[in-house]
């Protein structure tokens, strides 16, 4: 009988005196989902050996497949091992193999196991100890009738991949099913409108599955088929990607989970073109966004931050009388921020923001979240006017600078964008 | 008598879908914990009634208090009152004066309630609703006998301050408790050394706590005390700030939960100095952490990100020579950035920072997460190395951008700086 229902556990005493957030049980979910798995409940628990047996005692009661992360190192407060087996009514014994395992992981680390980590060779009666290529604690598996148990380790860098290696293909498995997924990334529309233009590709009942994620500055849209021929999978999928792009068209500009920043600088490389940044509202984020991609350095060679009137005259040569009768924030100043700019650095693409965050210096005229972006390239220099409303300094900030990337991206993949902005975030719906 | 345990409840489907991070639960057991309370189980489940129900009673089996947040909307999916009511056996009953008071609170909005949102004004019998200025759902708040529940709505907005006037104040005083607590952001120590420092400072069983909340690039000290005076509880803390300033001395730099650009931006606006900054390996992140600081542009005016070795000749006049013997990252070069910085732009600080990012460009000799400070001021141009171990690219940089943050704050705060960085970062505990 395939598995319906889970409930995961994330263990640690840092979540439940609130100096973590839990950032797990949501990935557990989105991997359980990809099987076909329903979530129930997500539980975390402290470091109490009582309190975890009880956590897996309820979990096994009320779903089908629980999974329990966490506590699984070495130190005398790693008590999932111990909660799994009393839960269960498993002994917990020695595996002298698996000791053997954790002791060669120890020394291709070039460390030395404690007499402490020979608790990690502890398993319940009837688990399978899972290998963990990226840490010492083994995760396990623990089948029961019907019902199974995973545990594993906390650290995402060895959960991530854990899950990808051992959980979900044994799952799929399990369940006779192969699934498929991909991560479109969509501009300019809020997650209600991407909702709405959407809801009605997958039937109620239907294998695939389309999930929103309002990320402030871009939604993204995960695509998902769950079949039992893997060829039927791919296909449906493919044909969902389709149908997201027949919708959304020109608006999705990643369909591998590619951030837009990365899909600038891999765009330039592809057309050996390069960029040049002039900021003075977003301050630096988008040099920030575009350095943060590994060889950005081959399409980027910087820019300037002139956040004052006298370094935009100083640096990029903003005429005086410009600043003086349109503001600093106005189309003007952006045209002369981005001629200026290329005049300066040379490059094939320059550009250039000037805005208000706030919270204050708006006015009716130009309130806060009043955007002005230019982009000088050889084919001419254009303009765009946004206006992000309902946002803090930080989301204007976060906004504008997506907007910014969004105007270079369009250029490059020859697309057309209005004189108006059309931007209404990830979490603006409503504006 | 006083409720010793809690268990809190995030309703939403976003949640079990994974589609949102729960980030409301470490927030409620950090209020909670301000009033005693100890965080038994944290359980999100989605928008269905019958789990959340069955959530409720569970909860309400194993701990003195429940924190229900969201499904208070007017939507047909918002089931936390019928929830509620069911696993109570609490009747659900419209109350008049509170759909009077949810009608007011429409108009104040400028807009008119719909004939769902009347859902809003049902509350299951005996409970107390909650004013909610910040939306239209109200909390509420179910004595049982011993126990207690509460209900608050989902917005962050809108559960904050909930959480500050009602439930807070409600259980202090069902307590007979004052709470008082401090922030204080520390630099250049992991958890666990700060741990190490501390943890003798606050004997089993007393009446405050400390606890370390890991950053990334710094570690937040979150001390407490709980006591029937609040005279009391105000000695109790200060006495505990100070033996924490006493062993930790200038590694705090913040006793306010300010964020260190913060700290630099009002300490330069105290001495009148303002500050440009010239980043390579860091891209922008400095200047964006900056800006991002409402009124930062009365103390800094802007800079350059200089991310090739041509830039750090144009903008900056960094000798040919210079970059070829000692390479772009390095101290010479470093000091060059700073000089030339300061030549440019005539700012009362300059800092430069040049480093190597990776994930490649690292060599034995310059391993990646090498980086070189450096800030010429009118005392002088101070240089400082750091490494920054078992970081990827954005750890390295992000650590970095506080070193150089932490740099100025030293010259401002007339604090020596070793000419080696001892940086071990919020989450590098083990380096």
């Amino acid at each position: 009988m395939p598995l319906q229902t889970a409930e995961t556990i994330t263990v640690g005493s840092e979540l439940t005196r609130g100096q973590s957030v839990d950032t797990h049980s949501a990935l557990l979910a989105r991997t359980l989902g990809q099987a076909g798995l329903r979530v129930r409940f997500q539980t975390s628990v402290g470091d109490r050996l009582d309190e975890i047996a009880e956590a897996v005692r309820t979990a096994l009661g009320r779903a089908d497949l629980v999974v329990v992360t966490g506590g699984l190192g070495p130190t005398l407060d790693d008590l999932s091992r111990e909660g799994i087996a009393e839960a269960t009514g498993r002994a917990l014994a020695e595996d002298p193999a698996l000791w053997a395992v954790i002791e060669a992981r120890f020394r291709s680390f070039g460390r030395v196991p404690t007499e402490n980590n020979r608790r990690q060779a502890f398993v319940p009666q009837g688990a399978v100890a899972l290998d963990n290529a990226n840490g010492t604690a083994p995760g396990l598996r623990l089948e029961l009738g019907d019902k199974a148990v995973f545990a594993l380790p906390g650290p995402p860098s060895e959960l991530k991949p854990l899950l990808e290696s051992e959980v979900l293909p044994w799952l799929l498995k399990r369940q006779g099913r192969h699934a498929r997924s991909r991560s479109l990334q969509c501009y300019g529309l809020g997650e209600s409108a991407v909702d709405q233009a959407l809801k009605d590709l997958v039937p109620a009942g239907d294998t695939t599955s389309l999930a929103m994620l309002a990320h402030g500055h871009h939604v993204e849209i995960i695509l998902s088929a769950l079949e039992a021929d893997p060829a039927a999978a791919d296909a449906k999928v493919e044909a969902l990607e389709a149908a997201v792009l027949e919708r959304l068209g020109e608006r999705i500009y990643s369909l591998d989970g590619r951030d837009l920043a990365q899909v600038v600088i891999d765009l330039l490389k592809e057309q050996r073109l390069n960029l040049a940044t002039a900021e003075s509202c977003t301050g630096g984020l988008i040099a920030s966004r575009l350095t943060r991609v590994p060889g950005a350095s081959e399409v980027y060679d910087g820019g300037v931050v002139t956040y004052s009137n006298s370094l935009k005259e100083l640096l990029l040569e903003v005429p005086p009388f410009v600043l003086k009768r349109a503001g600093a924030v106005s189309k003007d100043t952006a045209l002369a921020m981005a001629v200026g700019l290329a005049r300066k650095l040379d490059a094939d693409f320059s550009l250039a923001v000037t805005g208000i965050a706030g919270p204050d210096g708006g006015s009716d005229e130009k309130p806060v979240g009043t955007v002005h972006l230019a982009l000088a390239s050889p084919s001419g220099v254009k303009h765009q006017r946004c206006l992000f409303k309902n946002s803090d300094r930080a989301g204007v900030q976060s906004r504008a600078a997506q907007a910014a990337l969004w105007m270079v991206y369009c250029a490059l993949a020859e697309i057309e964008i209005p004189e108006e902005g059309t931007d209404r975030g990830g979490y603006q719906a409503a504006d």
